[in-house]
């Protein structure tokens, strides 16, 4: 996190530069089109969590859009490390977008030889020390109006993030995106309830919500430790009543949900299970770590 | 269209160069969220066709996404005249994206002082004598899963991409996108029948399609011709028993349908409905182009 240059050093097809220097095209359909998938890998002591989960799930997203893997996952590997290593992160997340590469604009796709361009940048923040982790988030409510795919990773993140600033607006950390009365996920995070009789509820697997790596790592651990987990849709009003709320994501890891919409989940603290949630992560997947 | 040089001139950000330089910056929020809008404009001549209507609707989608509007109507027209004047565009499209800026990654908006990136690029072809508008198109039918704010013009495109390569993949021309039964518009254009009693009919404007400014203009001129037109949502069933069927778009101006899902309308022609709107739509709108 100790950085002596003022600038990052980012990746953009092939190369490393500043990152005043990083650019693409006018012409990348991901500037053009949203026609781009991304990951986020988070950086714990300068080593990348669940790094397979995230090529996992990067091999999916290209699938479902028809788009060639434009490298191994070693050679992915290989530019994060170098990106961490350049820019001495420490703690943190490694960004990482794939385009279908530059073409003259047309909605129509360009021909299959054409090559994806790839961009990857870090960021250095507190992650296992997080401010919010600690103090647990506010989210509201908002009606979730993305499109019909939201389990491919694309670049497509205009709602989530008009979502997140009108969290902020109302003085929130986050929305809790609401389809036909039922949560679908967060703004960038997947959503879970602990009911009153101790039971974790988050929604199971569709096209309506994100894949989650770290849903899938939690899950895991959640039933190994022996709780008792219900992969299915609930209400707000289920989520009103719950005697804990939290979500998880590769960055947020697992963070409490103290309000939705104002109104306290249970005694309106950090819960038990997302707290012991949190430890077996990071004891398990941080641990981990390559 | 004459172009002396092998590389178009095109705009970004103040900036007048070649297309090979035309660069954004990884973090413009148009390549990172999607996060911005775009307009594109007739040239016919050399000159604009419906200016002014495209200026009305690029105020509104920056209202509608709280954005600033970075320069001037005036200002936006000189660059435009500029690139065809440096292009030698005799006949084309200009398109123009602006996006909410540069910031490092987050999902929430950056701070209000952000300044929006505007790229502006030509690209000649023919349009008065397009070959699709001589032959008409063959459609097929598609769900439509984009998102629910289809009325801002935004660059959230992957969806109107897949559909119009799918599509061209299934051999026709592009996909008319159907909710709930009903047709909500095509790729990038917007839909209408010609009922057998010789009404035509488009849906309404609602947050469900794009506020077409060429759908604006026909449905005037079309009631100034005096036919009788109708707004309302049309079921694909509907459109399969039509006597004529046709889009538009800023850069079709009129094109009719030729076939939907393989099944010919009326009698699989160019109809005189739409050869009439196109007619008058050339005379009116690109006879009063600036």
């Amino acid at each position: 996190m100790n950085m002596i240059s003022s600038e990052r050093i980012v990746y953009v097809d092939g190369h490393y530069g500043p990152e005043s220097q990083g650019k693409v095209s006018i012409f990348d359909r991901g500037y053009l089109f949203a026609d781009a998938i991304y990951e986020v890998t988070c950086i714990i002591g300068g080593k990348l969590v669940d790094f397979d989960g995230h090529m996992v799930r990067l091999v999916r997203s290209l699938k479902e859009l028809d788009m060639p893997m434009p490298m191994s996952p070693q050679e992915l590997l290989a530019i994060h490390r170098k990106l961490i290593a350049d820019n001495n992160v420490d703690e943190g997340l490694i960004y990482m977008q794939i385009s279908r590469g530059n073409a003259d604009r047309d909605f129509n796709f360009p021909s299959k030889d054409t090559r994806p361009v790839i961009v990857m940048f870090t960021q250095a923040r507190p992650v296992l020390e997080s401010p919010l982790a600690k103090r647990g988030l506010k989210v509201i409510t908002l009606p979730d109006i993305r499109w019909g795919r939201r389990d491919i990773k694309t670049v497509q993140l205009l709602y989530p993030s008009m979502a997140k600033n009108a969290a902020y607006e109302a003085g929130a950390d986050d929305a809790w995106l609401v389809q036909d009365g039922f949560v679908t996920e967060a703004s960038s995070a997947n959503a879970y309830i602990v009911t009153v009789d101790g039971r974790i509820v988050t929604r199971g697997l569709s096209s309506d919500i994100l894949h989650g790596i770290t849903r899938a790592a939690v899950i895991g651990f959640a039933q190994e430790a022996g709780y008792v987990l219900k992969e299915r849709p609930f209400t707000v009003a289920e989520a009103l009543e719950a005697k804990e709320a939290f979500i998880t994501s590769a960055t947020s890891f697992v963070m409490s949900v103290l309000s939705v919409d104002g109104q306290m989940i249970g005694d309106g603290k950090i819960g038990p299970v997302s707290s012991r949630l949190r430890e077996i992560y990071i004891d398990k997947a941080v641990g981990a770590r390559i």
